[in-house]
């Protein structure tokens, strides 16, 4: 089995391409849930969903976020009778985020509706929410500690970041699916290349994860999202600089120390400083052909 | 003031001709919540939202429900996911759902939403919901009680009516705003053209409301629904043949008896027994000009 820790849009990508060169029955994709939150009174998970969609062929892939051919009827509506529109939720998309919430309030846990979906959507490998326990990414910036979303899609990514924290972590069981395929021997544990901050960091933050991930006897293999220095998307060098850090594919790697025996970069970056095996392949994923590239990069050291 | 009590489409007709002729200070237009539910877990309310749309000219008059120029992704997209679509709601429509839902789980009345959401999309005359409290009528048919929306929209009124019963009416408070209204002397109290069973019964059953009606001082005005033993629109025929009763214009006042001084009916339709005064207008309101027609005719009785 391979274990994929993802966040969104980067991550989605590198595991559309792990699913073409996989059974489905060896690729189990773990989505951080770490922002998720409610709103409008619906329960919304991001990262599972752009997961969702991405693997179904459902994306969005000019927003980055969302279903492809996509109306905003509800939005414009809602905002004709003063509610709250910085969360742009489509049309068809909202189905997700009703029946989801629905679901969960009927007593289902997040797991067995996300596996559902995706059997109904035809995604046949493994989606996977970390946990089935509420872990709220928040973030200290000038104003006090704000939800996730907010600083994220409502504030733009403006206010500087001084601390982030993972409400509801220490509490939250990791799912007992992911402990389960670490502990049964896995083929490898890949880092898709998302934000460390507030995509992978969320997931490592459940009880025992980092251990169980240390302790599984497999590789470890992570991606580096940052490429000369940059994000290929969002606020991720932007993170990096607020922590008095300069931005690399070497910091992204040095956040996960102790755990990779693999990393996996942009040719032309600098390795330095970085304590796994280095393996250089094109990481920026336009096409599909390169989102396979990279996967088999990334197998190649398994 | 006029004080007029409605279902959704027939009563949403005459209340859009009684609003042409009357200062939206002088119309408080009361709809019955009998027919609201949850669904999909969330809180709707038929009758208010037809009276809403109707009166800013947002209805849609094909289907006699839901918004104007609407759309359905958000129903497609359920359906994909394995959500449920017998109960069909439109993009546009939906934000008024979910809005809702979220307002009230904040804990605003229903009274207070829907007069915001009438005045964001211009309606000028007072829209009440019967009561803040929930009534749910419900229908016993062969296989036991179902709720009103089960009965009216998934099974298409096919079961046969043995029973109909509002749940929660007997402990529910009539709206304050209604109740001062009636003790105010109102110029009339104007039952309108809509199903006697499921649309106006359910406000008479709230407590003290027939007494206060009945005490007010004013006309008491009824439409008949019925045309020539039909119903424009709807079960009401249906639900008197299953109850025994030939449908008719008198059929109809008999429901009402007690409370009406004037009965406004089809030319032609048979009054006999009916113990009111009798107006006959055209009653079948096919545009603009026959609402406010037949709203001049009810306006003449006061």
């Amino acid at each position: 089995m391979i274990v994929a820790l993802s966040g969104g849009i980067g991550g989605a990508k590198l595991a559309l391409g792990l699913s073409h060169l996989l059974p489905p029955d060896e690729l189990l994709v773990v989505a951080n849930t770490g922002d998720d939150f409610e709103h409008l009174g619906l329960s919304i998970s991001p990262d599972v969903d752009t997961l969702t969609y991405a693997l179904a062929g459902l994306d969005n892939q000019e927003l980055g976020w969302g279903r492809r051919d996509e109306s905003w009827a509800f939005m414009e509506a809602l905002g004709s009778i003063g509610g709250e529109t910085w969360f742009r939720l489509g049309d068809r998309d909202l189905a997700l985020h009703v029946e989801r919430t629905r679901r969960l309030r009927a007593g289902e846990t997040l797991s067995a509706i996300t596996a559902d979906v995706a059997r109904r959507l035809g995604v046949a490998p493994c989606i996977l929410p970390m946990s089935d326990d509420p872990v709220r990414t928040r973030i200290l910036s000038e104003g006090g500690w704000i939800d996730f979303q907010y600083w994220f899609v409502r504030e733009q990514t403006r206010p500087l970041v001084r601390a982030i924290e993972f409400a509801g972590a220490a509490l939250a069981r990791p799912n007992p699916v992911l402990m389960a395929a670490l502990r049964d021997r896995p083929r490898a544990v890949v880092i898709c290349p998302s934000n460390p901050f507030i995509s992978i960091e969320p997931i490592l933050a459940l009880p025992g994860l980092r251990e169980a991930i240390a302790g599984c006897g497999a590789p470890v293999i992570a991606v580096s999202p940052i490429i000369a220095g940059q994000a290929v998307k969002g606020p991720t060098a932007r993170m990096f600089q607020q922590a008095g850090v300069v931005p690399s594919a070497a910091a992204v790697a040095a956040r996960y120390a102790g755990l990779l025996t693999h990393y996996v970069m942009e040719p032309g970056d600098d390795a330095t400083g970085i304590e796994a095996a280095i393996i250089y392949a094109p990481t920026l994923m336009r096409g599909l052909e390169d989102k396979i590239a990279l996967a088999r990069a990334v197998l190649a050291a398994t």
